[in-house]
């Protein structure tokens, strides 16, 4: 589970049509590494269990990109969709935290995959200072700061425990982050113009509990 | 991200009650943790950006537990909650593939905080078959469904290539799981009565990327 806690009202495109973009681009993607040349709005709709409407719909939220009756070019839209996400080109990530979680980020090769690359990677524990993490060193998180400024880096990925969350949001959101994917089981509160992601296996967890629950129920 | 693929017709809870009943009974343990005897419809409101009427209607599905005036005892609705969810008791899981992730969630200490236990791991390489993983030991994939239903285990965690995904998720649903968490870049497809909870930290990159990109627009 992942959400995101902003309520930016500012903000003109609705957090469901944010989320179903880039699975969009999964599917365009998956045609285009098919050879499939166009697709139409039912189509996109049935994989993901919408209607052809609300497909049409927030697709133009980022420019209409169909033709009536011919429905998308699957590489153009792959290629628009990529742009508009924002994985068109490479984006530099620092991450904070290199215990379990921070460790398996590192080691994960879905990054690079998608244009994201780890650049740089902190922890406040001297023993692991200094130690290999990917392609990176592990820096002193105290020098987070400047070399978050240094780097002009504007993405962060937090795995720290939930007490150091907070403070350490604060320093990245200083330093000029404006995305953060937080893993550490807390309520980060930061300024509007800071969009935060939050991956929660706990709550990931409860909630697949619940719908077990739910759905034993019914069958009786 | 984490979201719930089932297009169960027949479940009477809509999916986005699903997701805040576990975010209830976080806010609820944390007052608890402070001492705070009673809590209103409206503070539990205020913690998630709901209105009061939203909170009421939501805990009606699960049961009123809320007195007019006076609100939710803390401690009653944790309790309650904790029923609900299905985390008053140990949960068994079991986790496939002890690759960068699996072994992450191994060393992960926040299951057994939520009641969740890892009670086997599963992987098919033979380099790490044998080999201690948390409070288990690794064992042959190959073995995986007259493991899981020796077990009796209802929930398992899929943290496998996405090649491997479906293969191994019919082999879970055909031994009695219903409730999977898959990390694998996969669309599973899977009978209505198994619960899927897709984590997939790419995604959640892309729609974080996607959110500072709109943003971004907004402030220029």
């Amino acid at each position: 589970m992942a959400e995101n806690e902003n309520t930016n009202s500012e903000r003109s495109v609705p957090d469901p049509v944010l989320n179903r973009i880039p699975l969009y681009l999964r599917i365009a993607e998956d045609l285009q590494g098919r050879g499939v040349e166009t697709v139409s709005s039912r189509k996109l709709a049935q994989a993901l269990g919408l209607t052809d409407g609300q497909v049409r719909a927030d697709l133009v939220f980022f420019g209409a990109f169909g033709r009536p009756g011919v429905g998308y070019q699957t590489q153009h839209l792959v290629t628009e969709l990529r742009r508009v996400v924002g994985i068109d080109r490479a984006q530099p990530v620092v991450l904070i935290g290199f215990g379990s979680i921070g460790r398996a980020l590192t080691m994960y090769e879905g990054f690079e995959k998608r244009a994201f690359e780890i650049v740089a990677v902190f922890d406040r524990d001297p023993e692991k200072i200094g130690r290999p993490a990917g392609k990176c060193v592990v820096k002193d998180v105290s020098t987070l700061p400047e070399e978050v400024a240094r780097l002009g880096v504007s993405m962060a990925i937090l795995a720290v425990p939930a007490e150091a969350a907070q403070r350490l949001a604060d320093q990245l959101a200083d330093a000029g982050v404006t995305g953060l994917m937080n893993f550490a089981p807390a309520a980060l509160k930061l300024p509007d113009h800071v969009a935060v992601m939050n991956v929660d296996l706990m709550l990931t967890l409860e909630r697949l509990s619940l719908r077990m629950k739910v759905a034993n129920r019914l069958k009786r």
